[in-house]
């Protein structure tokens, strides 16, 4: 089913490719062949391993369709980068697959440059990938390099461990509640809720600080307490969370009060916040990294499977966590 | 927008993965950490360099929605493979995106295990990759490897070169032809030509024996004549293709006729052959090859551009290619 095109477009796949996605993204010395051939070519890195991930961004599931394309572009990447984030590794090289139901010029304009601006700070070069005619989505595959053995996974927690977040949870949650306006907010907090919905930032730096020091590490994609529910699963554990110590932003609290904010920071998805677990010993070194990104102690890691809140009024238990596939 | 879920669906996310696409493909030894972790961890080989592509393929674009599971699967890996092919890599790992409106789990089964045979005959595991609910398409990243400096690229095509097509081309736009009622066939004609589409076969042993041998190499993904013109252009040639030794099989023949065969042996896409160039004094090595992989000589590398359509009756310039965005 080749020769499909775009009725009416002017724009070929081959001048679309170098109009927007050639050249984007960090110049790198490891790569030898980009976009424009059948594949790309790297060199591989002495003495580490190569860390690779794929995530895909749908339009209305994961973004409303009518988000500004260049959110798209940075969320394609942000959401990748922070699962590179979640091993400890660096981001070197991103592959991408746009799918899109017009080649319209100024859509693309935006997602290439929402991409580049991520790519370039993060040192990430694009280096190959395909664009299709179809229904909005863009999957990007990273890849990226961690000394060997140093790897952050989520299966290292161990029964003792204390139990750290980044940064603030719901935030984004609201954000995109303040979209669909289910949630209303203005002036500067409307502002920084939107932001952290539509430009999640990847914790690259402190994921790297990380290698050595946590025990095991996710990101919260969706929803912190789904996402922990995964870690102590990949780990044989279970958590106790002390939701009084969960850290909420003031622009959360402010707009949606102490039960609402609650439920967002616990379950709300997209912050890209690393969830990560560390012995106690570890405390010091750990509140060192702080200067850089700020981290907050919410509780510990314990031998009995099952996530137990407590705390702000809440005593439950929390069996399963949330997913993209259940009721 | 996390917590997306299927209505009344009872497979979760979780389950789903683990089901379908946990130990898909071959057991490698390269492979530190497999799927279920935020990213997958693979180990470098010494002495190679890392070649990596990335292919989407979209229901009622690049197939019928209606195509059964298990062909889909199939396709997704088998185009990239192809790329890989192209590129004189050995495959090694994949990673995959699937986007599906529901979690029908027959059809996941199907899906999972057209995958899974191809990845298992072509050494390759699925390491890691995401399910995300959504309109029906795929996007597959595989990784390989290929000795440093040995990869075949588009770019290297030298005036004088001869051009030499393995197998036959337009039996998949045939296939696709008889599944959309635009051409008639039965019996075995109609299952060689439906297997053709269905079951693309990357000619992945074939790539990796033309390294040292071939200047330039493509795989032909959009039609012989329209990848042929992305060939010349990246190396800065032309060619003149002799139409009258296109290599049609007898199924083509007999189905679409002399003229319509010939039609669909040039234009149309998803044969997944090898185009590649060479210089003529290695004739008799690459026939040695044909031994394994069919191959037919058709035409030669021109100093000037362009692409000369010449014998079977045609005389003509073709001065484009075909591709996906333009009409």
């Amino acid at each position: 089913m080749a020769q499909q095109w775009f009725p009416g477009m002017s724009l070929g796949e081959f001048e679309l490719i170098e109009r927007y996605f050639t050249g984007r993204g960090a110049v790198r010395d490891d790569v030898r062949l980009s976009v424009g051939d059948d594949a790309a070519i790297v060199t591989p890195r002495a003495g580490a391993e190569l860390v690779l991930a794929l995530d895909t961004i749908v339009a209305d599931v994961h973004f409303p369709a009518d988000t500004g394309s260049r959110f798209v572009g940075h969320r394609a990447l942000a959401v990748n980068l922070s699962d590179l984030a979640a091993m400890g590794a660096e981001p070197a090289w991103a592959l991408l697959g746009l799918t899109l139901p017009a080649a319209d010029e100024s859509w693309l304009a935006g997602f290439a440059s929402g991409f580049d601006e991520l790519a370039r700070r993060f040192g990430v070069a694009l280096v190959g990938g395909d664009t299709t005619r179809g229904p909005l989505a863009a999957t990007v595959t990273v890849g990226g390099w961690v000394p060997v053995g140093e790897a952050l996974t989520r299966s290292g927690a161990r029964h003792g461990d204390d139990l750290w977040v980044s940064g603030t949870t719901g935030d984004a949650g609201a954000g995109l509640a303040i979209l669909q306006a289910r949630l209303a907010a203005g002036g500067a907090i409307r502002e920084e809720l939107l932001r952290r919905f539509l430009l999640p930032e990847p914790r690259v730096d402190l994921g790297r600080s990380l290698r050595g020091i946590a025990d095991a590490c996710i990101d919260i994609s969706d929803g912190l307490a789904g996402d922990l529910a995964k870690l102590c699963r990949a780990s044989g554990v279970g958590a106790r969370l002390d939701c009084a110590r969960l850290p909420r932003s003031p622009q959360l609290l402010e707009s949606a009060g102490e039960v609402a904010s609650m439920r967002f920071a616990l379950t709300a998805g997209d912050d890209y916040e690393l969830l990560f677990t560390a012995p106690p010993a570890s405390r010091r070194r750990i509140e060192e990294l702080a200067a850089a990104t700020p981290v907050s102690l919410i509780g510990e890691i314990t031998a009995a499977p099952g996530i137990h809140l407590q705390g702000a009024g809440l005593e439950r238990d929390l069996v399963h966590g949330f997913d993209h596939f259940t009721d």
